[in-house]
């Protein structure tokens, strides 16, 4: 058995990264014009403001609240299902998501929001909002190490991911000229490929040593529900986000919740098909469910119409179901995906960065007006002459960049976690709590036994 | 034992009904004018609108999300209280609330939302709300039949629940010109009516040999906790997602916030006095507590007072929990409701359509303003000359229709359900997801056995 | 054994103290300028206010909703973790924070709101939140009394921490005029000590001897990780939500997700370097991660920066888990702390005071600018010529009046429940859920007997 003892590396990484952040943060973070006092106070005196409703928190603050949940409850529930990791998927989603968010801040901010005279970076709602967005990749990446990894990997592969994050999205968003607000591309290709590269570079072919420990429980299934169901009722949220305020937030919302509702139906007609007595299975109804709502992360915003939104939702549901039923990836490319984040971030997530870029290609001034498409893709600056068309290609090829960072970037990080210095479990002691969590005695196995010796004793007193 | 293979129907209805939605939707659903880019853009111009804060969204999202929460968790994990049941109650009400949404969409926007030129029916964050409100009668109807119906039929049960409540609806709230703006009546009450109908068609007379499964287990109960705080929690949203931006949002989460509060009280009164030694039923505590919510439907946004609010939720937290008491349903009407919605949804509901009269024909112009009034009452149109006495009278009227719109409904939608080919358990399978879900095998139940092998070999090496 | 018979006391507290709040209701509440639909429609004429959205609640409603659920399901799944105490812990917490905000609405507006003319108090969103604040601190109090008393001393405890928090806070808000957003001083210091002075009264000697119920299942750990969540996720709410309209606000939620992101970090480090294999504790993980928002309380709204809040969150994450890991007051003070509140209140509260004290010390009017000082401390009226080094002394001296409140009030109320009328357990009875409610027959240690006499049968023909 391999050593998982992590007393020195664990406390080690966590202390000397946090203090890093608080280093990095003094040089480079303050508060933006709408969160520090000062500023505020002159911006609304500047841009002839009249009401603190202006500001951008009462846009955006409960869309990110909805955001937070789904990244700790949403994300962390989900990872519960396992019957003895349970600790595990929602402890360490925790762990990284914190320190992945901080990092985030640091990462998005260098790339999107340095004023270049104070060397400064400054924050607001939106950066939480997307600090969240841009963890939310990793722990996408950690669905398909679940049991499989030590917390310091995971803590390796946070760091990793969200600097790899940053760098795709500075490309795809800011040189591309992407449009990308829900992250089918930017999150959900890129977790996706990333943590399938990871794991496919740390294979376990005796994983079957812990079979045992593999499977779910009656009320590890429950518990798993509350992370899809609050991931399934805040992607609205979670897709119109950083959109454009007015319509933009408003038509994101609308699409998402509408393509989610489809991915429901047909995720339960491919389930129950799939059985000879028709009965579902809670791993397609915890994660297919969902695949509408990644599907839609960069559509949601554009004038997709919603019968277009539901024909999202049904497509996707079906093939994610079928990607839970057929397991291709494990049987011919060696690839352990404990969460099937293959079927429900980076299959969808690349078939919505291809959604994205057919809707944008599609637009039309009818549609969006004059005004509107310029709002909507952003057509100012630089980019004031790009047509819809060219827009398209781009879209398209930023789902390429986006996949490609993934897959390349997650080899790199995997051939780093083999090394043998991390604590990770051996074969036979994934999907185990007991490796790294002090875990309670089940006082539930105790009473059985007693009453049995004095049912015993009372049966058979002649024993 | 019945035959409960629903391979075949399961998955033909929802693909065929999903396809269904496609095609109603590209034919009939829109972008409303504060989600549709262009239209937006023009609408802020021709309004004079200064602001993009003034979209209808950032009045109603956040209430929006919180009554998503409550359809899909609060429903949801509200039934998961029975021991073996649990899937079949988070998971069924998921599909059959994504189902219903969509077709409330429709339902709702022919009756409501109906542009007669175009033939379109536009959709903004009201719309959404609407829907969820909708399906949240099916969802309190599927309350009573929780167990002993397939997933087939609740698609049944909610695509007659919808369309009955649209029409209902539409009389009530259209021709009647009452105000309901928490659903005491349309949604509660008709809710109510519309599952204790159905149940009382499909009634069970041997429905004890799944008395082995009809109860609860500790963390089962547990559960369920979440879908009773949620829907407790919210409510106050639930009440005031709809009313009049302003005062009218702002009052009604305030009168609901109260009420609610003094239903908890009274519930753990009459919970603890019915014991002999005065301990709590959590049967109690999960639903009478949320009867303030439910009676205060309609009357939140009118001027009730706080201390009126108090006394709706103090009255019926204890008629509520007496429901639970003496079940009179079961022994006299041959009626079986698992979940009680008698006394959590019909009761109350019926109560705060009423309440909702008294209050509505005793406002003054003295209390209301007179431009207040026609606020609350929209005695605008065809209703400018309409008294608050005859308001209130028809307020009643439109309580009785709600009811009498479920009782009617229910008994058809029942006899229909009595076919024999909707796949629903025979009477010693109720409660038990094994007849529609793959279930976990226990591994808990394994441990003891082996352990009391190991320890019995220990023991007596002699046996 | 004690009698533990609440059959009398429980309900006749319940009926009393709530006919009670509506005659006090009836006398003393009326809805506010902003939520009476006649105050409303003059409030804007007189105001010259042209949108509802300037209405208070929209401001402050989507806050008010994410407290609502850090009072009923953060505190109560916190509590759920003991194996055989889940009922009790979300149960009871849902009842006291029900007759608590009611109560917290008088007295807070007794002392806050009451109109000298009309002799009437007003109500609106701020009402609601200030009352979930009040009743937290009772909440955090009960942690320290989890599973040893009565709900009728619960209730009693609520009562008594209503009164005493109102005037507390009276004193330290309005009185010595210092600010305190998020309730470092008077809810989580109050609060904590509150709870610490009525259990160390409480001393049970022979507390072991309900030893074997003392700790937590597998499932019950996760189930208190729902509370966690919850309450880390949305404290960025709870510090902002009664700050200043703008940049108050929005700096407030920034500060306290930074803060609370760095918690996590060293809670695990300090957790994993505590065990001889670096295993993790849910109990450090489930209490100590939410330390740095408890410590932001004060200082959340000031201009305390970015790093600044890491740095709290930073070394409270470390005191927090420490005091888990040497619970010096049982040892040395006979103070039995069933949830550890003084390492997760009583402590961060007490030092977010003093930090709050620092912070307000060292602002200059550089960093706020002029108008941005008067607006973050209220320097108006009485207070014009206060310096930021005199309200700095204010704010320390505040943190002492609120420990003292708790200290003294919770001393008195202790004795108070040691009077033998309330129906507390017996020592060998404590952290019992049979106590108090009708906890159902588990099923779950039925099988295995069953399973195994059959197999005993098969295997033992003999026998």
């Amino acid at each position: 058995m391999k050593n998982t003892n992590i007393r020195i590396s664990l406390p080690a990484v966590c202390f000397v990264w946090q203090i890093a952040m608080i280093v990095l943060f003094g040089v480079f973070i303050r508060y933006d014009e709408e969160s520090d006092v000062r500023k505020w106070i002159e911006f609304k005196v500047s841009h002839n403001i009249t009401s603190d409703i202006e500001n951008d928190f009462y846009f955006r603050y409960p869309s990110f609240q909805d955001v937070h949940v789904m990244i700790f409850v949403g994300f962390g529930f989900l990872m519960t299902f396992l019957k003895r990791y349970s600790f595990g998927g929602v402890g360490f989603n925790f762990l990284i998501a914190s320190f992945g968010v901080q990092w985030a801040l640091l990462m998005q901010g260098w790339f999107h929001a340095l004023d270049p005279d104070t060397g400064k970076i400054s924050i607001g709602v939106e950066s939480l909002i997307n600090a969240d967005f841009c963890v939310a990749s990793s722990l996408i990446a950690y669905g398909a190490l679940l049991g499989k990894v030590s917390p310091v990997q995971l803590m390796v592969v946070t760091l990793f991911g969200v600097t790899l994050f940053a760098v795709e999205e500075y490309i795809i968003l800011s040189l591309l000229h992407c449009r990308d607000a829900g992250g089918s591309m930017v999150i959900h290709a890129f977790g996706g490929y990333y943590g399938l590269a990871i794991s496919w570079v740390l294979y376990r072919p005796n994983l079957n040593q812990s079979k045992r420990l593999s499977g779910s429980t009656y009320h590890s299934d429950v518990f798993a529900m509350i992370g899809t169901l609050f991931l399934w009722m805040f992607w609205p949220s979670f897709n119109s986000a950083i959109t454009d305020h007015g319509s933009g937030q408003h038509r994101a919302a609308i699409n998402t919740y509408i393509a989610l509702a489809s991915s429901v139906l047909t995720t339960v007609a491919i389930s129950s098909m799939s059985d000879k007595r028709g009965k579902l299975d809670m791993v397609h109804i915890q994660n297919a469910t969902l695949a509408g709502g990644v599907a839609m992360g960069t559509a949601a915003e554009f004038m997709i119409t919603p019968y277009g939104s539901l024909i999202v939702g049904f497509c996707c549901g079906i093939i994610s179901t079928f990607g839970y039923l057929f397991p291709m990836m494990e049987k011919y490319l060696k690839l352990q995906d404990t969460c099937g984040i293959h079927n429900l971030h980076a299959v969808p997530g690349m078939l919505g960065g291809f959604i994205g870029a057919i809707v944008a290609a599609a637009a039309t001034e009818e549609v969006y007006g004059r005004e509107g498409l310029i709002e909507t893709f952003d057509f100012e600056g630089d980019f004031a002459s790009r047509t819809v068309l060219t827009q398209g290609g781009f879209q398209a090829a930023g789902t390429c960049v986006s996949i490609a960072f993934g897959v390349v970037g997650g080899v790199v990080v995997g051939l780093i976690l083999r090394l043998p210095i991390w604590g990770d479990p051996s074969d036979d002691n994934c999907y185990d709590d007991e490796a790294y969590w002090e875990v309670p005695e089940e006082e539930e196995s105790i009473p059985p036994v007693l009453e049995y010796n004095n049912h015993m004793t009372r049966k058979h007193p002649d024993m």
